[in-house]
């Protein structure tokens, strides 16, 4: 899908620049979507349903919207978040839309609002701007296309130009939906859909109920998770079942980066007392350290690329945790340590190229420090794309001006846009271009680059990287 | 007062946005100086004599200028920097300013030359250049201006429009000055000069003589500061009569953002160690951090802003702080965490629209990682101006640059200059004004954001935010 | 040397500053290098033999394109590294150099590919641009050029327009290479190639083989390193002799920047407890910091201005370490705290202008929070150019654009290559010479210093700085 809106947008003012970037964004524009990573329920595509009202559809589920109105004090309640104890929200389509709009200034300079402004024009067609005055309208727009067949999941899948989208889900899933999906021809390996396999809340003693979720986990997978050995083979059978449902990947997302390479004995011992409820914190953080060489050298048996996505302080905001639940915006991120912290992954596996390891940050301190050292010396690794709070057009622009001279381009892993709102997928990746094109155009305006090899690499890392490294192997290029 | 001299100083340099930058800077450049942190010295107003000699003025108290120059081996007792115990310094304010002078080359792109240049043009209509060779000239122009009446302190802030100033007092000063400001007309609650709350010498064990400043607390409030019960006490009518006296806000320099809520009894155990003198660094340490949560709750009663300076290591030159004490540009800034350090703070009162904690910053490697995702995240929080180190042109760009993002501009509190200087008020506005403007023309030139958006913002960052923030509801707006 | 090639090269885009960093750039281009510290062989220029091959002079040894590939999946010893057990590794010129042509792609936005480009056009004429396809076309150019007597090491030396080159060498040294050069008149005190005392072989207790290099140590000096004392006189002795070789600094590499202030006793229990290979790690931490300050004062005796490179994690890819030993791409960053850990030091001797620190660093997130301010406030203090990994065009536009406005121009010590690669060391200068000519045209383009001032900054940057902080008195200046 192209933009036809704003044509400029996010390109360098300089007219020589602008120039440039031009071209480049138009190379990077025409590129199918690779999304190796996010969390658009998978659902949504294996039903193909039309889509709830428009507050229900860009609002509700937005924590980056509701998050923003939270930080002005309108609980995130009268926005219609869901309450845990399911006491009264605002249901009100119209009215959550509203009051969305009459804080729609809070987000001038903020991704969301470009994300927003282009899914109105870009997806939906509503060329009114938003404003207090104008919501009623808009919502009324909107609520018609929701309405038209063409804007159903599906339809807009292949409007949207995506080759390939993987949904990520955790081993405690069926997997039903991709199972669906299969059969319809749009999931399975080399699908249109495929998983990802996360196994937080099964390998995270402090997540919510680890213990009850590791007994269910051996009812879906078959094996005995009684002993640390059945742990782990259950964690192999459902890494299969993945394999089987086109994951290609897993992900991982800890608190910190740390790993470890305890002998057998130790890890069941710590597998043991996590289980008898008598774990603390530091054998928590022992044990994910530990499970992350546990999947690596899974990995290097299946094949699935690691994603590790660390640095995030899940539920800072107590409140808004114990009223909402999780993910809804109230996670932090904090400083994080690679360099000592991967040590002992990288000790072990770091040189083989047979393992993929993809490294995200919320923590844009060790883009020159610690991970394009470590992305530039090491075969296994891959720098992810700036993600969550670091989403946006100024870090994407730093982190290529940051790890670009270490690590190069080709030791990133692409974009990737890790975001459950399904209708912003093409405007995530459009900025990545955009940026991406007005940083080589710089490359190229200073001489530091020739056009046609800048030509190259941005097709590189609007398509081709993200294709590979994420071994999709199928689709038409 | 609207600036005469280079007038596109530091907008953009790219034509077209700096046409963009000029129309914004004008809207921001009519609007009123709301200057709601400092250290100007209230007596400066309340008497309203003639400044002294242009070297006393401008060149003595100002660190900036006096730790350069000792960072390239000029002594300050040489720049008339007065000594703890009296020891001799220069006396002659010509020879300071040739001193000086003659080190004019050293403050090449330093804010410094900035704020001084603009101020001699500016404020004092002093064309000559300063150099080596016109160190007198300019000298001898100062010092006529400065005989002038219009160069009295109320001319000049009546000329540089400025609507507030708030000085900074410990609980410990006995107001008078602001007594006299009141008795003119100048002073009080929504006049032009207030005071402001800044209890850290009767908060922190470590500063001198602390437990004698509880003492003097005691005599000044009228209340046993004896017990933890009366201290509290003490601390609450001292804030009563700054609020008298027009305070909108307490302001609190700790070395780290550590905050802590102890109950009752562990406080007055902690508060009685202390005040036997045998409280450790991490006492004092847990005592500061759990005070924030009593100014916290405090403020919740009388509705006085938190404004928290962490970060400064204070007197790291310990040669220089022997010989002349405090406040003469020893501090250095070192890193800071936030995060975690104030999760007990906003744990209590984070999502409580009612409080207002204004957060600083010498760190700003937090800026995209804890401190905009925290601002971003709970109603009391705002964050405050780059400060000190950072109060300067490319900061305040990389401020923008890096916390809009996640935090829109209506999560941060406006510019505050928090100086000793009061000449330089006006171009230390007039920088962060300019900094904005090309901020935001940028935005403009890369359709991230309307024109008309763009010149709503820049007025709300100039004036109405910290109006709005500090809560100064008098004036003309 | 003038640069003939892509005059234009890393200039600001804008073509207004493009026109004020020509001139000004141009004034920088044409003078000295002065090169205060790197590591090239001084046996290159006391032999002044022909440079081997193509490979074995540009790949080889440059862990930069080494480690790159290597990142890739291309093991070092397939392009020709040296192996610790002297296992074979490729040995053909021609088949290294298109192993190398192969992954040019890699290089794109590296300075790598800048300072190699540069290399080939400036300094050997070679104007085939580098590609797959011309892999032996350029080595072939380049090897006939190598055969000719205007390509030899002195030759080259003249035509780059060194006026001095500091080598590096360990105490243990003989400072024969430098004899040769002293005696052909290029070396000694005042000379064209002069050495650099770099004692970490001797200092660092984790170093391999500590206590048998201080016992070579003794043998060097001539005194009885059995005891601490005699240590300290050994070092004093060696300092001596590279003084005699026409040494003006010395240089630490160490894990951190942590100093300490041992009473002589404890520092001799720490040495023995060493020396009888009883030192544990924190033993090892505490004499390297405790050295820093004997270095200190050893240099306000004998003048030597002392390098601190701070926090390199060695070999942290140890089976790099492993197969091909120390030097060869296998160093990571790891964060780095100055303002503690440089305290006990400056205590002492911070304020004394008779000593110069020049301070580098891998974490540039301490450049405005830690650097800049220290450097500001000591007198002692130099800031060195960004080392390493931080040598990169956007590193040297952030390192001015952080410390600058804070620290100045003149706390900070010009440009340092720090190269084993001689024929690199031209480029590397010019490109810091272009990205402080774009810095400065900022500045003038922004109305924050007149062009006069900008022209004499940059010859102080390029020349005047670093010949004058690193105590060049020699030479035609």
């Amino acid at each position: 899908m192209r933009t036809t809106f704003r044509s400029d947008l996010l390109l360098p003012a300089e007219p020589g620049q602008r120039a440039l970037a031009r071209e480049l964004y138009a190379l990077a524009a025409a590129q199918p979507i690779i999304s190796p990573h996010g969390h658009v329920d998978p659902g949504l595509l294996a039903e193909d349903r039309a889509f709830p009202d428009p507050a229900r559809l860009l609002v509700v589920p937005d924590h980056y919207l509701t998050r923003m109105l939270l930080s002005q004090g309108v609980p995130p309640a009268r926005l219609g978040v869901p309450t845990v104890d399911g006491s009264p929200v605002e249901t009100d389509g119209r009215v959550i839309w509203r009051r969305f709009a009459a804080h729609w200034h809070l987000f001038r300079g903020t991704p969301s609002r470009l994300w927003l402004e282009q899914t109105l024009t870009d997806v939906f067609g509503v060329t009114t701007p938003l404003s207090p005055a104008t919501a009623d309208a808009v919502y009324d727009e909107l609520a018609a296309r929701l309405a038209e067949p063409e804007f159903r999941p599906r339809a807009l899948f292949t409007r949207f130009g995506i080759e390939v989208l993987a949904t990520t889900e955790s081993p405690l899933d069926d997997l039903g939906r991709h199972a669906k999906l299969a059969a319809d021809g749009w999931g399975g390996p080399g699908g249109r859909v495929v998983t990802t396999f996360r196994p937080d809340d099964v390998v995270d003693m402090e997540f919510d109920n680890w213990s009850a979720n590791v007994d269910r986990l051996a009812e879906v997978s078959g094996e005995d998770t009684g002993t640390y050995a059945g742990y782990l083979a259950a964690l192999r059978r459902r890494r299969a079942a993945f394999i089987a449902a086109g994951a290609t990947s897993s992900d991982h997302g800890h608190p910190t980066a740390r790993t470890l390479d305890l002998d057998p004995a130790q890890a069941a011992a710590l597998y043991d007392r996590g289980r008898r409820g008598r774990a603390d914190a530091a054998d928590a953080e022992a044990f994910r350290a530990h499970m992350l060489l546990e999947f690596a050298r899974m990995s290097l048996d299946d094949g699935l690329v690691m994603q590790l996505h660390p640095g995030a302080v899940r539920n800072h905001n107590r409140r808004l945790y114990a009223r909402h639940g999780r993910d809804v915006g109230g996670d932090v991120p904090q400083a994080t340590e690679y360099v000592h912290g991967l040590a002992p992954l990288l000790d072990a596996h770091g040189n083989d190229p047979r393992l993929t390891v993809v490294l995200y940050t919320l923590d844009e301190d060790t883009f020159t420090r610690e991970l394009a050292p470590l992305a530039g010396g090491y075969a296994a690794l891959h720098l992810g794309a700036p993600w969550w709070f670091l989403d946006s057009p100024e870090v994407l622009r730093r982190f290529r001006e940051a790890v670009t001279e270490t690590a190069g381009f080709y030791n990133t892993a692409g974009f990737v846009d890790d975001t459950r709102a399904f209708c912003s997928i093409p405007v995530r990746h459009d900025v990545a271009r955009r940026v991406d094109a007005g940083f080589l155009a710089r490359l190229v305006a200073e001489h530091r680059l020739p056009e046609d090899e800048a030509a190259e690499t941005i097709v590189d890392l609007a398509y081709r990287l993200p294709r590979q490294v994420f071994k999709f192997t199928g689709g038409h290029s």
